[in-house]
């Protein structure tokens, strides 16, 4: 990486107050503890990564809860999802889903993470729950 | 990163079509569906990722299933197994299984994922079951 | 990346001796088996891996077991937990947790993995249990 490329790269947990969720609809997720955030492009307010150029990135996720139940997270592009995870916690111990894919990005598209309705996910100090992204090359 | 490097990053989506295997003896996954693909190293016609210059590349991997039995899979540097994910899917909903490696490969080196035999594998238009991968630098 | 910079790159499987753990107080994990090591900053005596440059860093890992119980692991930056990873085993059968982190290191930080108290982890020559990082870019 030359000394002229954007450095971009952030790490979020979700939230030190225990569970999120169930929601009647579909909702993005707010990370809202920033372990990493070189670039300023996550912003943890809305819960959405903005592509400060057009390039390739990389994201990766784990999403954990401890009670029976769905839990499961969507990952978006703008308002196309990508990809899906999806576990059942039948037993009503910790558990945890996770996936990472490389997006092409155009300047100002938005990643996101979006809980189904009626799932639920949980975090607390110990950062269970975390997105993280970074640019791999502009292009 | 300069202009003069290669950029090379891709991810795969299993299949539409629901489940994969189990077959009768250990079968190269194809990841028929491209989610990104610059510098088209991943052939997903194969299933195989084609190192285009020798250097250090980065996988990661999300093999999902929900129903009862084994799901799980090698990822494979040409002939050599380097790692294995093996998830016991005991209650019949959806589960996965991850992870990630770096791997130093030679110019033409070959890595792809394969399943068990008597493993099962799902995916449909939601992406649960994702192969990338990504250059990280030239050596 | 210019010729100039670092290069580092590491992933390393636990063990091929089977069980680690269940142990009387939290400790870390040393993964002896060195799968890629470029730049030599994981020590696979120590288990640590020690940051060359101010950087940014990822770092992933999948942790494994296939007994009843709690399996997991912390990542720490130096004496700082980063993430922690824990899932409850309840069927006796294989079973993995992922996670993966963007950190931003000092030269001389140190990373490594470790198992809480009473928690236990399995690998063999197969490689079910791995931790990998990497330099993204310099800061």
């Amino acid at each position: 990486m030359t000394s002229g490329e954007p450095k971009v790269a952030f790490s979020a947990g979700l939230t030190d107050s225990g569970s999120v969720g169930p929601f009647d609809e579909e909702t993005t997720l707010i990370f809202s503890k920033s372990i990493t955030n070189i670039g300023r492009a996550y912003d943890r307010t809305s819960g959405v990564f903005t592509a400060p150029v057009r390039g390739l990135y990389f994201f990766s996720f784990t999403a954990a809860d401890y009670l029976k139940g769905y839990m499961g997270v969507y990952l978006y592009r703008n308002n196309q999802p990508i990809v899906f995870n999806l576990a059942l916690n039948d037993h009503g111990g910790y558990a945890s889903t996770s996936n990472g894919v490389a997006l092409q990005l155009e300047e100002g598209d938005g990643v996101r993470l979006s809980l189904p309705a009626s799932y639920r996910l949980y975090d607390d100090s110990r950062n269970f729950t975390v997105f993280s992204g970074f640019l791999l090359f502009p292009l």
